[in-house]
């Protein structure tokens, strides 16, 4: 029997137990749905990842996109699975009705994705920038911009893109240098070079929409100057049939490490005289526009960093429950068979970090997917509000948490299984190298930190640092109650004391010290502020497991709320006490980074 | 320019202010040498390295050998590299002069060889197992066969490797089937299956000798019955010439995430009747012998780990000092250009981290070769076994420190360079796959950490943690007397406290608890071993750039003695107290994985 890609229990207990997804077919955007409905999507992902999305990962893989004449040149295979995927109507499952959607919450999406991602490699990506393509013309756009572009892409015969980075601009969009002219038809005229286009061109649909950043000519420098453009492949005229292609030309193709189910391009617009673009929204405003899709992205790229560490966890499980190797320390008869290596101390835990890590990581990108929805649905405007300043403080931990410790797990995945885990036959040197894109693109870690430290816990007097706080005390005032898990509620106070008291003193630090230097040490602060997230996610999961264990009549209900449990102990015991030597660095605000001189190097 | 593939300086740093390889030119061995001869051999490393190895190192990782008809191919170009290598007499530096050897202390000839690696990818490789497996013979076999054995690994005419491990025996070697029968002319057939085999097959050489661990018919079981065999691919007739083609084929070539330049492969013995072997030494023996050896591989991974992290950490460096991106968060200014971001505090955080992991490792790997020439050539036997007391305590945390600190370089060499860190245009995304190997090959870090927890500190009455306790105070004897030192001796004396109330209580536990709960968290234990011995050489490295610091007159000599100073600073403020939760952890035998049961998974 393969390994199995998912955890379906685990997901039922997150959408079910932990965040009560079914409350969510109260609201009128969900009315129509139930929980059969909603698993019914979930099975549904999981037959199409099983049947066109596993069979073909490693042939995936192994034949990365390459450039040939001019054109993008890759596994036939891969179109079928896609196809399968739009035919299925998982592409646009939380899109409106009558845009050709389920209208499925954004927690629901997220389970059909994870075995979508789980299984498929990083094909996926190709469905996730359409759809977040869509969504932010939709936000933004005029109506016939969303006849035109969003429609066919949410069907599956236009394919959307993300164009922001530059080759002298990579994370640093202020300095990108795209320029667009307006012509006398209201269009706009643009030239420049652009890099890790993921999905920047392919022959899987029959136009590709790329949303392309640019200066518009006299605008302000900075980033004030740069505004957002629709730039089509081909051309489309009004009646919906393509016209001539663009003057947009594929440069090349990346080799890259990992992620190979998704080729990753440069572009060339405006080679012969300018690309045909249109504008979204108003002049110079292209970056908030950008910015609200990014919270989406960032979102997405934390799930991944999730999902693959979910994977990998799985498959070292499955393996260590079933190879026999070595004895335990104890037994020094060398007649005894050997035990299966999930016997072995460390490799339980190995086990226990990726469970910790994988399912914690996992069920934060969840919280947020739940914050996604109340700020679309939730009944009052007080709670939306809420919701929106909450998931724009816990963005960058989102994004990195789950991808830095994602890497860590799928590291331990591989060592799980020795030699065997480094070779080919076994996915778990894939997930390794897939995951590792997930702490980089949209936005590095070491931005998301500064991201967090310099601008989301001082946002509106601190409002969004006093949300995130008041989250974790009243899941701390639930489980202080609770027998078993008073220790651990006294665990997270203490920690969340010391957050607190770190973070007042880089605050004060940044008036007395200057900025440079009270935000040397952020990505340290971004480790301590994650590592107390996640023990929190882990008590409201401990919450759930404790009374599940409590009510579970079957041994595999009890054994999964125990196995909850002891993963909850894990995160307590091996990492949360690491926050400490962390926050004493962050508190004096020490220098060591920021004394060092580049010609000491 | 390219980047530099290693730090000239440093390597001079080492070998002659730290660990004064000069003082070995007045033992009887070396007399022949000096500083000139010294540096000859490591500039003629370096130009074979630039010459042969940098211009084909992504080509080789692009065309990982394959299986073709019964056979290995390569590229041609491995072939004549690993030629200039032997011409250059740099595979056999180390050895006699009357075998052909130069007679190179091993501190030397780690230098020659850390250009090569971090030059050639893992071609290396081959060079090290033939060397490896000729040191072998050499102590355990009989007259008669280094001469027909050892003189053409030596001479390059043949190559060497080792086989262990087995399809169903991978770390558990007490498992191993592959059997020997004694025939009548003292010759063995040996039947079985072998795994993992680096080198096991290929063209390079005429012949390759196969050292293979094997159980005679009748034999012990568990590792006590083990016997170790030369079995060639080829017989080898009493003048030297080739003869027949032994029983042993090739089934097959792994295909690794990294460590491309090196084939491993999957060999079966004895498919027609038994393959043509000769016993090393004594019969069941094998392990000891095999274990001898260990040390030596042990030595020679920890020494790739750092390696790869130096030659990712130079790369990343070069990029930061040249690559413009940003801007200090002080900076508001648009208009201002973009720093290059070797500026930015979290680069310099990245950037000092590779350093501290890279350059403490490979020093530590340094003085572990240093250990090893004083075991070999010290003047008193007193000194010669204080120096193997002190070599085998440490090689567990020689063999995985610098493997698993490697991997977190690497990883960090690819966040400085982004999106550019994820594609083949530069080498840091092949280091990251390369270095991965490390922490599982000649032993995995889980069973390094048993080694020494179970083992080693335990071993000749606490003899081992003793010496290796006495080299900590020494040196912090000698710092405490220092103004800049003083709080750095401090806090590393103040570790040392720690390591031993830990090592006691452990102690205590396996009496009280019993070994099995005594050694469940023996990996944290390595962890805080390791880096307290990283904070001990990095004392050492400090006290001699103080004094070179002091003594500099040109602004190159203070800048790098700076950058040392600075460095291990970052050791002890960012890493070091990272022990102390680890020691809580292990002080009170938390039994969080010991207590994990399969089921809870």
């Amino acid at each position: 029997m393969p390994a199995p890609i998912l955890c379906q229990r685990d997901l039922e207990f997150l959408l079910y137990e932990v965040f009560d997804a079914e409350s969510l077919t109260k609201r009128p955007r969900y009315a129509d749905h139930n929980r059969e409905t909603f698993d019914a999507a979930v099975t549904t992902a999981r037959n199409v990842a099983e049947k066109y999305f596993l069979p073909i990962r490693a042939k995936v893989d192994a034949h990365q996109p390459t450039f040939e004449q001019g054109a993008v040149n890759m596994i036939p295979e891969i179109k079928i699975a896609l196809d399968a995927v739009i035919q299925s109507g998982l592409s646009s499952a939380s899109a409106d009705y009558d845009l050709g959607g389920m209208q499925l919450p954004n927690i629901v999406t997220n389970c059909t994705e994870a075995w979508l991602t789980a299984a498929g490699s990083t094909l996926l990506g190709y469905v996730f920038l359409s759809s977040a393509n869509a969504n932010l013309i939709d936000a933004y756009g005029t109506e016939a911009q969303k006849n035109k572009w969003v429609r066919p892409i949410r069907s599956g015969d236009f394919a959307g893109t993300m164009a922001m980075s530059e080759p002298n601009a990579g994370s640093g969009l202020a300095d990108l240098t795209t320029s667009a002219v307006r012509q006398a038809d209201g269009s706009y005229r643009i030239v420049g070079n652009k890099i890790w286009i993921s999905g920047g061109d392919h022959e899987l649909n029959e136009n590709i929409v790329h949303l392309v950043l640019a200066r518009v000519k006299g605008a302000a420098s900075g980033v004030k100057g740069i505004s957002l453009f629709i730039v089509p492949k081909y051309l489309v005229n009004d009646d919906g049939s393509l016209g001539a292609r663009n003057d947009v030309a594929l440069a090349g193709v990346f080799h890259k490490m990992g992620g190979r189910g998704q080729t990753s391009t440069a572009l060339n617009f405006g080679e012969h005289g300018g690309a045909e673009g249109y504008l979204v929204g108003e002049e110079n405003k292209g970056l908030m526009y950008m910015f609200h899709m990014m919270n989406e992205a960032r979102i997405i790229v934390g799930f991944s960093g999730a999902i693959n560490a979910l994977a990998g966890y799985q498959y070292a499980l499955d393996y260590a429950k079933q190879r026999p190797q070595g004895r335990l320390p104890s037994c020094k008869d060398p007649l005894t068979p050997p035990v299966n290596i999930i016997q072995h101390a460390d490799v339980k835990r190995m086990l226990l970090a990726q469970k910790a890590y994988s399912e914690g990581g996992f069920a934060l990108c969840m919280f947020g997917s739940q914050l996604a929805d109340d700020i679309k649905t939730a009944p009052s405007e007080e709670r939306r509000r809420y919701a929106s300043l909450l998931l724009d403080t816990l963005i960058p931990v989102i994004k990195s948490w789950p991808s830095e410790y994602g890497c860590k797990a799928n590291s331990m995945a591989i060592q799980v299984l020795g030699g065997a885990g480094y070779v080919n036959e076994h996915p778990v040197e894939m997930f390794y190298r897939d995951n590792r894109l997930n702490p980089i693109h949209e936005g590095t870690t070491g931005i998301q930190s500064v991201d967090l430290l310099g601008r989301k816990v001082m946002m509106h007097q601190g409002a969004g640092l006093d949300a995130v706080i008041s989250e974790f005390q009243s899941t701390i005032a639930l489980a202080i109650e609770n027998e078993r898990l008073a220790p651990y509620a006294g665990q997270l106070g203490r920690a969340v004391d010391s957050l607190l008291a770190t973070t007042a003193s880089i605050q004060n630090g940044m008036i007395s010290e200057g900025v440079d230097l009270a935000l040397a040490n952020s990505a340290r602060y971004l480790d301590m502020f994650g590592n107390i997230t996640i023990a929190w996610i882990w008590l409201k999961l401990g919450l759930v497991a404790d009374g599940g264990l409590l009510a579970a009549e079957h041994q595999h209900d009890k054994d999964f709320y125990q196995g909850k449990l002891q993963a909850m102990q894990y995160f307590y015991r091996f990492d949360l006490p690491e926050i400490y030597p962390w926050a004493e660095l962050l508190g004096r605000l020490d220098a060591t980074t920021s004394e060092m001189q580049p010609e000491w190097f």
